[in-house]
């Protein structure tokens, strides 16, 4: 039954701060299905591969009418609680989009200042209070380890409910690097998947927490190559290449990236995060040989794509749109086909989406 | 298929904005339903026909639990998205209970400041964003023409979704047009339709873009005579007394209010719209006039209507509420039943509607 | 049919005012149905069993998947406007996932800032306007009476919807009352009920309208002991006590709170209200004494049961949290499944619950 599936229960909240990286995952799971979503380390390979498996199932169910009216049925009984302490209209509106393609409802707390905390109430009280309401609660917080903070207290609760991490603090936002992963199987399930694909990193590399989960999660693969393509001030740090050396990824750190478009299966654009500037320094730095220009398509291969988490400022020129192999528009939708399938396998309902797939495709 | 209704495609920006208004309707309509609603001007005769007729069918059927149970079927896959940069709760409201009347789930962008603008995106990409998760884009925005410039962006993706203007700047409201007209049609359905009645305009006739697009779609029937009645700063402008000239519609401008009551059919009363002034100039106005009093009431015809887009201040003594010829607040209810009809003709259900409602009635 | 109920129809708004509390309801009922839900005081002996009742039956009926989709489809052809003039999240989302557990839809309006009332409307026109959309107005004002006032004014209309009061100023929040006496009938439905139980009000009893309420409330039961154990300047007001006294409920004002601990049934903590505080003379009042401890656990009777409605500070320790006898997380809960009842019998779809509830458990 539902309520007695809850995998933090039973471990203190020291021990579990304490606990590697890599063991942390049980934690959020249940048997190869997540319960929460909170690292994208959760994650290992056979795990990715359901989750695109779904993903893909999910979305091509979506194209039709009757389709989509079998979606709304799948979680219609199940409730959502977006809790977004920090703005992100676009990060919301993928995850709201999310919920209401699997029939899900929704409600939202954005602004902080409206709640009971102004009366002295405790944060933890709050959220286990607005909890109650919900089945799942979809959590973006400017602290770093709220969101699993927040899972650990709702498994000592008669009401464990599943928590999604939609980005937390510096360090984790796990559902990001998950559609990214899935935009690269997509763009490559004609080629044999992920696997021994090159794969660029480009812009600023050293901020956002986007570059570091992709790179760490696509060491699960075998066979990669990966680029780091930035100015050094804004280059990659070395816990990250330190993880790849360890996972046996081959990785080169370069400076000229004209050189190296032709050779690439995938070159991921980012933007420079100049919102973590302490004092405009990133003005002082030179990022334009750092932008994909509309001269560079003829470089790239006809087989590979052009990702881009956005927003995008100057990185990439509003010409290079049009080109088929732009594929960072399709990234954005993908997003929300990964979170609905999020939700599909957190609620264990995954079994009815090969069903009805099955019998679709027969 | 769906994905093939483009109306917009193969124009350039450029050559949209240059073409005469009476030309553009076919780049927002699908044979002859509308794709966007960008224009009261896109609504010819036999389409502005078929909006009342559907508009009519759907409220009907949903005086029903079976009859609603209907309509929360009939869009059920179809999500919008509610992006008001200008603010208005009321049109809001009106347009978020059409989406429901119809089971279409939406979510809404109403404060632009927690959007991602602020990182340097163009506003371009942020609405391309927002739009990729959902099937109806229902816009309203500062700048005139935003409407349509998005629609035709759209138009050059992969997912060209539809585009309804819920008001841009100070020149476009069609919806409000196609509600006035419906409550003309559904007041005078006893008495003939539209064609032949005579309709005057009172108050702030300058400014306010309702009269504006109602007295001109007003030209499409036959034998109307328009009075427009305001005191002299604030009389109607010479391009629409023009627009009717051309189209052989018979109007007067007339100052004596009291005068002409007991020839109406229909008194469209319009609120000051002092939001307009440049140094609060309106004050200077003696409107006093132009008001709708209690006394008035004996000298209108029992057979005629009194409207009034609202919100009024003292336009109307509140005690001509009570009157069966106030049909104001039922303009209001009509408001949500005409936009939940263009949803139903935007997506070509309209065909369900007819089916639905023939064996109802047989 | 639905629109002929009108229970506020034909008297005067001063006339209504005039009425004595106790005469009050049956303009608020529809036979022993609530229609608006304005006063805790409207509802006698018999409507609340029936309350208790349909909370219990919906709960039960939603503990499966089957059972939530049913009560998806019980009143999925109607929608709520949730009009929060006051911030409270809590209240708001408790309301809000009640419409989406019985099938309802809403929108709401929470800052009314962005509502047309800047542009000189009248309050009672602009929520005249917002309720044209819906078919049921919940309702939280900062202004007493505001919500029976509304009530009123739509009985006089076309469209007279019922009206839930959400909270208004400082007299009235009927479905707190509703949900603690639903939480005691839960606690005690093994033990006979709520007759003849001995509850202690402990805290802020002057101010705060959810003590009030409940305890005049309670005097509909038989038998029972109220004891108010507050600081001096904090303590229950004579008319309360006047109003008890009449009812014929016993009663004891006291100072010692560890002394009748072991007595209780039930310990009704509160918060000590301090922003309704003219110059911060809370301060000075010690109530550390009318905190619950987690050595007060062992003086407790073992079916006793601590409640509060929280947001708490200091008064219960987070220790307590854990023990059985702690129920007020259960309680926020169960405000949400007596305001899904309330939206049944409003609709009278109560019946259709009873039959449902009947096939599950024969």
């Amino acid at each position: 039954m539902f309520r007695e599936r809850n995998p933090m229960r039973g471990i203190t909240w020291d021990d579990y701060l304490d606990l590697p990286s890599g063991e942390k995952g049980k934690y959020c799971n249940c048997g190869s299905n997540p319960f929460h979503v909170l690292r994208s380390q959760q994650f290992n390979r056979p795990m990715l591969e359901r989750l695109c498996e779904i993903t893909t199932k999910t979305r091509r169910i979506g194209k039709t009418r009757g389709g989509m009216n079998f979606l709304q049925d799948l979680l219609s009984e199940k409730r959502a609680m977006i809790y977004f302490v920090q703005p992100s209209t676009r990060t919301f509106l993928s995850f709201a989009a999310a919920t209401q393609m699997v029939g899900m409802r929704h409600e939202n707390v954005r602004d902080t200042t409206t709640s009971s905390e102004i009366k002295g109430e405790s944060p933890e009280d709050t959220v286990r209070t607005f909890s109650s309401y919900f089945d799942l609660i979809i959590m973006r917080h400017p602290t770093g380890g709220f969101a699993e903070r927040i899972a650990w207290l709702l498994s000592n609760t008669e009401r464990p409910v599943p928590v999604i991490n939609a980005g937390s603090g510096k360090d984790q936002h796990p559902t990001q690097a998950l559609l990214d992963i899935y935009t690269l199987q997509r763009s490559f399930e004609n080629r044999g998947g992920i696997d021994g694909k090159k794969v660029a990193f480009v812009g600023d590399l050293l901020r956002g927490r986007t570059v570091r989960s992709l790179a760490t999660t696509l060491s699960l693969y075998e066979g990669m190559k990966l680029y780091f393509v930035a100015p050094e001030p804004l280059q990659i740090g070395p816990d990250i290449l330190d993880a790849l050396k360890e996972a046996g990824t081959d990785y080169e750190v370069t400076y000229d990236f004209e050189k190296i478009i032709p050779e690439l299966d995938a070159i991921y654009m980012t933007r420079i995060q100049d919102e973590w500037d302490t004092s405009e320094e990133s003005r002082a730095i030179d990022t334009e040989p750092y932008h994909f220009k509309e001269k560079h398509l003829s470089l790239l291969r006809p087989d590979a794509v052009i990702m881009h988490p956005l927003p995008r400022r100057k990185e990439i020129a509003v010409e290079v749109d049009e080109d088929p192999r732009a594929v960072y528009w399709r990234q954005v939708r993908n997003g929300m086909w990964v979170r609905a399938a999020l939700m599909i396998l957190i609620f264990e309902r995954d079994g009815e989406i090969d069903r009805y797939y099955h019998d679709l495709t027969r």
